[in-house]
């Protein structure tokens, strides 16, 4: 049987991971595959630490060039993370006529449209099914089980560590400091979370995945990003009260000669299904003309997850490397010319539901100060909501919007905070509800 | 650009969507396969229907030979459906050395062994993503994305004319019946719906399923079907107070040695997010090693999402046509010599909870000597619930089971029916809780 030589940059988590699904089910992968996938060599930085796996003699090295120069490697699996090491050896892969696989969506989204061309150019395959929604094949459902397909829309909850949050506050009425520390005592939050708790992981990928389903190149700098760090249990409670569940969403939209981008907490309504998915678990759901809405649910993290899609990847471009046919399938979905660069639309141009939250002296003219400020920007009121106990002087009022114009929006909360009636920041989050009709 | 010729057998509802996406969309395909997919010929025996597409002079034919025996035809679409001329076409289209896709799983569960065999043969790709869960990509799923893992279990809602009726019974408390003329009603059931709410449809998927997960050739007619027209109201109901929804699932799980598949309607926890797919929603999940659990969800039928899963198909054979990679992926997810020929456990072997549902007399021992039955038969039970009005002399008694043996549930219920306390027949629905510890 053939074999086909594999070398793995960095062993930490996933990589352990892959190392383990490839020695366990080297029999398994074999069946289906048609070849053996050898693990050759795998550089760490450590490699001493007990991983749990027994390596043949010289299989693990320090030395990341005995990888990645390796002429007898025909693939290259990236597990370091981050954006220079990884890039500089991934490049080097490239350049080495290696196929590489990796799950490095921060180098994807931030220097991807090089790093593809790079390939391209070489002719290698370069695969990143594990960047995004861990083991979800979302990449694959994208490039190929929609191929037939002019895609709508997306809307993905992408990152595991703000589900967790969001579900614990939800579930428990703990404050977000105390999700996030349960998070962090749990494995599921990095000591420093800012890269998952505001939003910038979820925007990584959101952009892979819109350069994925539309055929386009989008700035990741373009992205309206929006963590999860301001939702107080208050907006939960409420949200919950008016039928509405808040998740951190990934929002994409095709809108012909731009796209709508977005990432931000967002109010769902229960019979939404994406609002049942709860605790560190990843959902997509793809619109497409013909198909209507798919959901792909599954472990979006995590050490076995990743590596599985990790796996996928690696018997793809094995299939490929067997039946001689590299760059099979367009890297980016679409072939490389057809790829159109577009302009993300900016938030202010967006239109939909809002919740407004306000902290406000309980007494006469209040409300009708603040509808007021409101309809002069000719934003529609459509519940108004006066619940709970006084807050140092203020009680909460709930205002439910019908669509609006963000730049709107923003311009009468601007005008509203200024009033003295008004003790606090006004709390805005975004509705998507696609049952109402207005 | 090259041009891929596609001929397609059968143009009614599905064969027509699929001329509308390669007509309206062939520049979208072509901009992602880099080639053009070209509908060369559709046969069909009626031939002068408006199907609202304007085809070329020429490319509808009722002649099916002028199809599938054309030498310039490199892709059939078999969209006839049926066991008899659809199996001789699609056998005579192979053996022409032509690639097929195809969304028959009548077909495939009931012949498919001797078709792949036939396809690998002759060497050219044989497709069915359409043949199950419409445009979810289980196939694709199975198939690559989940090459490293051992598939543990399926658990799935494949046919939507039952889950529209379920669903029916379930929120407006319809007897069967009625919700089954809805369906009809709405274009959702055949006239004849005895394939789809009896069950059978379900099992050949689960069929084509179990194959392509485990890598294994089992006998559709080992399979235990049981169909959801004895289901009534008052179970539904009894399961709701419970905390279960109905649903019609297809259960498969990999034993090693042997497989379980088996097709009822079964009991589900709300918190399963199979629960809360409804209508004509299909949807399943899959337990993965690596994965954990993995659930598509999405359009099971209907003429779009069905077409959009052919296309991919399609477009999947044509990047193997023009990377010269047919047979790229094995037919059946592993390579045909490692397919084990292997058993389906007998029914009575299984190991489930129960809902059991008597109509007895409303008088003292009855409880008694039900329970010293199935205590006889070393069944334990979980709970007892005696629960609504007396309908002909009779009450409603419903016991929930711990984790039994099939055998002996059928032993017990056999005896108690025997019983002149009990006045009907008593019903059985299993159980599926993951949380339950026994």
């Amino acid at each position: 049987m053939k074999k086909i030589n594999i070398g793995m940059l960095g062993c930490g988590t996933v990589g352990t991971g892959v190392a383990r699904i490839l020695i366990k089910n080297k029999d398994l992968i074999s069946s289906r595959t048609g070849a053996i996938l050898n693990l050759k060599r795998i550089a760490d930085i450590d490699i001493t630490t007990d991983r749990g796996i027994r390596f043949d003699d010289g299989v693990m090295t320090s030395d990341v060039y005995k990888v990645v120069d390796d002429p007898d490697i025909d693939i290259i699996l990236e597990m370091i993370g981050g954006e220079t090491i990884a890039k500089d050896l991934t490049l080097r892969a490239i350049n080495n006529g290696k196929h590489v696989v990796t799950a490095n969506k921060a180098l994807l989204a931030g220097q991807g449209n090089f790093i593809f061309r790079a390939a391209e150019e070489k002719g290698v395959d370069l695969a990143f099914e594990a960047s995004v929604g861990g083991c979800m094949p979302i990449i694959k459902t994208l490039r190929e089980s929609l191929a037939g397909n002019r895609i709508e829309s997306m809307t993905g909850i992408l990152n595991g560590t703000c589900n967790y949050i969001l579900s614990k506050i939800t579930d428990d009425g703990s404050t977000f400091k105390v999700a996030l520390l349960e998070a962090q005592k749990r494995g599921y939050a990095e000591a420093d979370p800012t890269l998952d708790i505001e939003g910038f992981d979820t925007a990584h990928k959101l952009t892979l995945l819109t350069s994925l389903a539309y055929g386009v190149e989008i700035n990741l700098d373009d992205i309206y990003i929006e963590g999860i760090s301001k939702i107080l249990p208050i907006d939960i409670e409420f949200a919950g009260q008016f039928g509405y569940r808040i998740k951190l969403l990934a929002i994409s939209k095709n809108r012909g000669d731009a796209v709508e981008a977005r990432v931000h907490p967002t109010m769902i309504t229960f019979d939404n299904i994406l609002s049942n998915v709860n605790d560190t678990l990843n959902a997509i759901t793809v619109s497409a003309e013909a198909t209507g809405d798919i959901l792909l649910y599954g472990h979006g993290a995590g050490m076995m997850p990743t590596a599985s899609s990790v796996i996928s990847d690696t018997v793809d471009i094995a299939r490929n490397i067997l039946s001689g046919s590299t760059g099979r399938i367009p890297l980016l979905s679409y072939q490389m010319k057809n790829i159109r660069k577009i302009p993300v639309m900016p938030i202010d141009e967006i239109f939909t539901h809002y919740y407004i939250r306000f902290f406000a002296l309980d007494k006469p003219g209040v409300l009708s100060r603040i509808s007021g400020i409101l309809g002069k920007y000719e934003i529609s009121i459509k519940s108004v909501h006066q619940k709970g106990r006084k807050v140092n002087g203020s009680v909460p009022l709930v205002m439910l919007t019908h669509q609006a114009r963000e730049a709107d929006i923003t311009k009468a909360l601007e005008e509203i905070n200024s009033l003295d009636v008004v003790s606090d920041r006004p709390a805005l989050i975004r509705i998507e509800d696609e049952n109402s009709q207005d």
